[in-house]
């Protein structure tokens, strides 16, 4: 598979990575997908730990004995069966009757990528404003530079986005005579930086947003992957009006079975119904009911303990290698959950030109690039832990630090150059808003 | 199922039945949908068909033999596998590597619906034009509405779409300043219509688009339910260029696991994946190992005939009871495969204000003004016969029969109040496209 999740990046690499042409990146990924590369550019939960077996059989009774119902047309919102779990889902995160969740403004889509192009076709025309986190997920770059909208990057540090930078740039982008349509935000175990929103950040973001009548897109994919104890709230708990609340059953369960959902505010939920069936007439049957079956009989909070634990372990191989071997000048966060590390490199170092020379190393990552709207991030790059195990994870550093070592080597024969280089990078830097996580 | 194919319309309606609020209709179908009711309104496939528990088998296996992957994210094109065995499936209908057919140019979707939503997604820019059969598939307006576009509609007859009229229209649209973007035609088995293009007209069609430089979406998704003999090869196996071809497994295989896709020109295909990428991550790699596995293991050409038989059998039961039952003054169409017939009723009668006494009388169809942009179609009516028995289809050709014939004594009851809006309705059509089958 992890040839298949790099190819999958490959297109959306090709809107943003400058300089390189689409075919150059997909022969690029192609080598990277060889089983002698250790890929960390990944996102995929590791699903063979899954009872494969037991969900086999789940999943032949769903045709053999439902079959008419299951490979069956559904409708458009998605079954109310299904609507009534994710709302148990969600309850355990706080999201309750308390806060007005219900199974009436739930809507099941095709993944949280389909969540997301569903809220973007509704409010995004040409030219409009979204705040986003930076560095932000790539695939939500796609939804919204599809949708032909402007991302304003908000800069984080390690608790997260920086209240005062989000207020900074909904008053910046005022000024410019715009108004931004919603602040899109991962707030727990974000992609791809690793950080988590801390308790009394929430409370000022959603503050914020209040007063400046700003929605906030909520994607929570990652929030049940908490490694050390439960992870905060989401947003969507903590206010009735305003959050759109994202997530999906792709790391909790399975991604091939593509089920996601958004809990909308009641007077759009409509919206988005017609929108989905538009695009994709209706989410699958069958993997409705998978999941749904899954829920109800199988002992799946066991199975996000078991990934909980997998990961865990593979988190601290990556955190344990990088101390070990990473030369000096590199720094990393030191995520709490999810599947994800955001790596900042020695000055000087740009992760997206030593690709090439990674991939020859048998090593592979994403460069922080694709994670900025406006083609900055250079200086970093996001590791995956979820995937390989813990050797091999160990093994990927291992190679990562010998070409950063070479880079830095070569960078000090040719100082000079590089030198320039990196003024000119920091001038762009100071061009630009803030690209790293402040 | 019947309640939940219903259902399926509800939104869509809301936005194109006129005088009735989406909960109203939707109330409508919630009661259409109990099981009293004899439906003729949905477009299922009667998938109690299949060997459900050789399926059941085979995705149970898929799971617990090769979880791992299928359980998986896949790519955004889809599988080669996949693509590879959708050539083969093509190849069958005349769309082979002669006319430049390859897996490199096909791009998996969620279902037909995806295809379409794609094609305009890269397509329509709001004011655009598309040109359409008159009627079409309501979901393919649910497409072109979404993305802003105007639809123009080309009027049909027994043998397909009119080549003068076609003309006519891309004229007509010339003339007023603008330029059609492309003809979208289901040209075999027609949804809603029933009919089906001919050969002489298919030349004479293509022809027409290629001097106008228009391209064509040909939507190709019941072509293998021909009840007699094979349906005219695709306008794709025509021509090299200029034809998106749009089909799906929903009709051969199952709806259930959303699996369509799109052969587009080479020289768009990459769009196509980048847009869908946008849209859904990558299609479900379960449901494409399942379809693929379907196609090399299971005898899927023999559950194409086993639903052929089915349907042609249930077709002759809703042109019997038709022929039998409806009052003077009613025509349809006799399809020659597919699912539908198209029912034009007596002079003065309303199939949309009929809809709440055929409901009391427990009988549903879809009103034909679901299939016009234009909110044309009234004295029409689509009629279902793939998925009801055909003791049911005849029982529920008796019920609305009975309907139409109390309308038909109301209407002489109540003869200048009707004739007053009859001849008003004339005049919105004069004024309007024609809005029937010439």
């Amino acid at each position: 598979m992890t040839g298949t999740t790099l190819d999958d990046y490959t297109d959306r690499y090709a809107r943003r990575v400058r300089g390189m042409t689409a075919s150059e990146i997909r022969a690029l990924f192609a080598v990277a997908s060889r089983p002698e590369v250790v890929s960390l550019a990944g996102g995929a939960p590791y699903v063979a730990a899954l009872p494969l077996d037991a969900v086999g059989e789940m999943l032949g009774k769903l045709a053999a004995d439902h079959g008419p119902t299951t490979l069956q047309y559904g409708i458009g919102q998605g079954t109310l069966e299904l609507r009534e779990r994710i709302c148990e889902v969600m309850a355990l995160s706080g999201i309750d009757v308390g806060c007005g969740a219900s199974p009436e403004d739930v809507v099941v889509t095709v993944g949280g990528q389909q969540a997301l192009d569903l809220v973007a076709r509704i409010f995004l025309d040409p030219g409009d404003v979204v705040l986003a986190e930076g560095p932000t997920y790539v695939g939500a770059l796609g939804v919204f530079q599809a949708a032909q909208a402007q991302v304003v990057h908000v800069p984080m540090d390690d608790d997260g986005i920086l209240p005062e930078a989000l207020e900074q740039a909904i008053a910046e982008v005022a000024r410019s005579g715009r108004r931004a349509k919603f602040l899109y935000t991962i707030p727990t175990f974000q992609n791809p930086a690793g950080v988590t929103l801390t308790e009394e950040r929430r409370e000022r973001v959603l503050d914020i947003c209040e007063r400046a009548g700003l929605l906030v897109v909520e994607d929570d994919p990652y929030g049940q992957l908490s490694f050390d104890g439960d992870a905060p709230a989401p947003l969507r708990s903590r206010r009735r009006d305003g959050v759109f609340y994202l997530s999906t059953f792709s790391k909790t369960f399975a991604p091939g079975m593509r089920v996601g959902w958004i809990l909308a505010p009641h007077a759009v939920r409509e919206k988005l119904v017609i929108a989905s069936e538009a695009q994709i007439l209706c989410p699958s049957a069958y993997a409705q009911a998978a999941v749904t079956t899954y829920l109800a009989t199988m002992p799946w909070r066991e199975q996000l303990k078991t990934y909980r634990e997998i990961y865990r372990e593979r988190r601290d191989a990556l955190l344990a290698g990088l101390a070990d071997l990473m030369p000096a000048g590199t720094t990393w966060t030191e995520p709490k959950g999810g599947l994800f590390v955001w790596a900042t490199l020695p000055e000087g170092l740009d992760a997206k030109a030593m690709m090439p020379r990674a991939i020859a190393a048998r090593v592979a990552y994403v460069p922080g690039t694709g994670f900025y709207a406006d083609g900055t991030g250079a200086g970093h790059m996001r590791l995956n832990f979820s995937f390989p195990p813990p050797e091999r994870i160990r093994e990927g550093v291992r190679r990562l630090a010998g070409v950063m070592e070479q880079e830095l080597a070569m960078r000090q024969v040719f100082g000079a150059v590089s030198g320039l280089a990196a003024r000119r990078r920091g001038q762009a830097a100071a061009d630009a808003p803030d690209p790293g996580l402040a």
